[in-house]
């Protein structure tokens, strides 16, 4: 089944649009009309479109702000930096991994040329951090702060991943950690960013952080296991889209690490230098499961899921946030099943 | 003749570079290593070499704490701030710009791949704000939105540039505004961002944004007549290398506006679809001289910098602040004649 997106992550939507539009109109023509094409705003000639994303990081900063006792509008600030953090990541890794679908559409490097989505990118990163910061005072202090390293994570995480692509063999430790600061960082983040706005206590900052690094270790698997068994209509991507760009993603590596003879198969097919046809993609598929990979990371996601409502649960929080942050996150690693 | 380095450059060097190498130890090994090379600490295999910017910026950062009363360590931070900046910014323009150059040294990109380096110019973003920020306190708030806001300034100024490659003519108006917001920008806060931090009298930060914006102009005028008729040894690239590029830097529209039969000669040269041989290149510089180009722009230098220098007259400042702050802004503009 596809989960329902939960009513907070809507809400969250509306509310944060609203900011999110306000800081992208300061930005010079070029590159607003870049970012409103990226956030789903704008077509490529500029006019008004509706295909967003689901302001998930948005929905979970708010609530992080109203886990520490603050309001849902001492959460907004950060919530709008949040997606603009992760607008500016999606931008530049399109460009580098030469992905050249996002969400259902072209991706803006495609439409727009590589200058201007770097630029474009640049201005969303810098933009996310003049937006807590104007808002004055220690507490829009701490949130930049608390940003600034997380997107020195991810910025981290990206880069292993640039590395893999040169390296033979990636261990699976190794491509945890990718996937633990390239998704990880900004959710955990979202989680508790709002928190630290509010000046939120450090034992439910750092539970906070915690679930936040788990739920986004879940998503990612998710994810990885969409990137090869996902429909183009839940990933907006061609199908097989992972193994055809060699992707070294979790269940692929769980696989190639298995020391099975699919596994073996899997590295030699995918060692082969020629392009691989649609049948080499879907026997490369096959072995993925054959080699457990599939099933490795759908128990794994699973771990990560209890792991992270293990933290949540030992966090002192109102119930109906805790119930909230569950939902969203039960809904992040349910898609497309 | 060729200026000599002021003694505060040489000094604001020697005092930023350790704080600039701690920041990007930080980072993770591909984007440290890619910025260590840009930074010109390291050959492309990560060896250490010694060819680095002159650290203007960071000079003029130190200069601005001391004008307002701080001492020298309280602009190191913003200093290193400016600096990352730059550097970021010279990383993700060489891309665009398709430059190949810098520093005469291969530039980044083409050493470690494009990808490599937009990923190290996003990390050099982030890490200048989280610079700022790990001050604590409000006088690193304040330096970090005033170096977000000229960040915004200095990418609207790319971004023109990038509009102007697709126009078939660009006024002198448009141009100017370009180069006031790519070079001015990030040198009026250089010039300012200490006396921010130091909490400063708004009329002194004001009078040293406006020296700075006249200055980064001045500077441009220079470095654009420099991009036609410097030599390698000076601008470390190829002759007329702003003529091979088809640049609209500042001469160049000057001649091409300037209603002359030089300058429409020069048009029509540059609109040629096909390659500019060497004979072509040293007869466009020609033409934009006979057009007037070469003598507007050495007259707008003189005339900016002496408006920097009037700005700079107006400020109150310990005079010896005061001598630093026009030694190094005539030296800037001085380079290579």
């Amino acid at each position: 089944m596809t989960a329902v997106i939960p009513p907070s992550v809507a809400a969250a939507r509306g509310l944060v649009e609203p900011v999110l539009r306000d800081a992208v109109a300061r930005l010079d023509p070029l590159t607003s009309r870049v970012a409103a094409y990226h956030l789903g705003w704008a077509d490529p000639a500029g006019l008004p479109a509706a295909s967003g994303g689901k302001a998930l990081r948005p929905a979970l900063a708010i609530l992080s702000a109203r886990a520490a006792g603050g309001g849902q509008e001492q959460g907004l600030p950060v919530a709008a930096a949040v997606e603009l953090v992760h607008a500016f990541s999606l931008l530049h890794d399109d460009i580098m991994d030469g992905d050249r679908m996002r969400r259902h559409r072209p991706a803006a490097w495609t439409v727009f040329g590589c200058s201007a989505a770097i630029l474009a990118g640049d201005a969303l990163l810098s933009l996310a951090g003049e937006l807590l910061l104007e808002e004055g005072g220690l507490p829009g202090l701490r949130a930049a702060r608390h940003l600034a390293v997380a997107t020195r994570e991810l910025i981290a995480g990206q880069a292993l991943d640039l590395e893999f692509e040169q390296l033979a063999e990636v261990s699976l430790a190794e491509c945890r950690r990718m996937s633990t600061q390239k998704t990880g960082s900004l959710l955990a983040c979202a989680c508790s960013i709002g928190a630290t706005v509010v000046n939120g206590p450090a034992p439910l900052v750092a539970a906070l952080t915690a679930f936040g690094t788990e739920a986004g270790l879940a998503f990612q698997l998710v994810d990885d296991l969409l990137g090869i068994w996902g429909s183009p209509e839940t990933t907006g991507k061609p199908v097989l889209s992972d193994l055809r760009a060699r992707k070294k993603s979790l269940p692929i590596v769980a696989a190639l690490t298995s020391d099975t003879p699919a596994g073996e198969r899997l590295a030699r097919l995918l060692a082969d230098p020629l392009p691989l046809s649609e049948s080499d993609l879907r026997d490369a598929a096959r072995l993925v499961e054959e080699a457990g990979g599939r099933a490795w990371a759908e128990t794994e996601a699973k771990h990560r899921l209890d792991a992270a409502e293990h933290h949540l649960a030992g966090a002192d929080m109102p119930p109906d946030v805790r119930a909230e942050f569950l939902d969203i996150v039960r809904f992040l690693t349910s898609r497309g099943h």
